[in-house]
């Protein structure tokens, strides 16, 4: 055996294959219910914020900065595990979602449009006013 | 009320925002157990043999060309339901999976790898030899 983690302790994001960008895509699902939260990118840094913090961090393309999932909503995802798939270049995270609530519309999950009979149809509810999540504290 | 489906067949396919290189990427998940089992890619013809056939079809980025997946494993995705979510770039497919097996190293997920101690450990068995997947009838 050879030299454990502490060896070589970023050798596991270089195992990453990263886009052109530099960015990796980030499955998270819900580590109780099993229901897919959202997909958004990493960079190196914010997966290796991620692995430390115990907490996604992803990077925002348009925003072109990190994004500690729910700094701003409360909605934090906490990491429970994260998982590397057959070609490397995609991640899912098992997280427990804080308030239950994952995307900026105010629902649990992003994927809340369903294809019914040849359109997209809103098939889950809000659960919090957006509005209440953003500072808007009136 | 306007049209229903009949009059706009194709309407939910522009709905979709596709990259630069008119792709969009797509989660499948199995509907049974709720394992993520894959994620690829699809373009628009893809997405469109996707619900029409009922089955997962992908698109190859690596051989450019159409992929429907399990035309040469058997194991087919058998399309159960399919979501968008809220930025319309991404698609999550639930799926009846063939053979239980998605990964073409023959295991169910391709997601078989995960972050231990500061390493990438393959915690997934293999359920049945790739060889005898891929046309290996020695």
């Amino acid at each position: 055996m050879s030299g454990g983690p502490a060896d070589r302790p970023m050798e596991w994001l270089d195992e990453v294959k990263w886009t052109d960008d530099g960015l990796v895509p980030v499955i998270a699902q819900d580590a109780a219910s099993g229901r897919i939260l959202m997909f958004a990118w990493m960079n190196r840094e914010s997966l290796a914020l991620t692995v430390a913090e115990g907490r996604a961090v992803y990077w925002s393309r348009s925003r072109g900065k990190l994004w500690r999932k729910g700094e701003e909503s409360g909605n934090v995802q906490k990491l429970k595990e994260l998982r590397l798939d057959c070609d490397g270049d995609v991640l899912l995270m098992q997280v427990e979602q804080v308030g239950g609530i994952a995307c900026h519309t105010g629902r649990e999950s992003c994927f809340y449009r369903r294809l019914d009979g040849g359109a997209w149809t809103t098939v889950d509810s809000v659960i919090r006013d957006p509005a209440t999540m953003y500072g808007g504290k009136a």
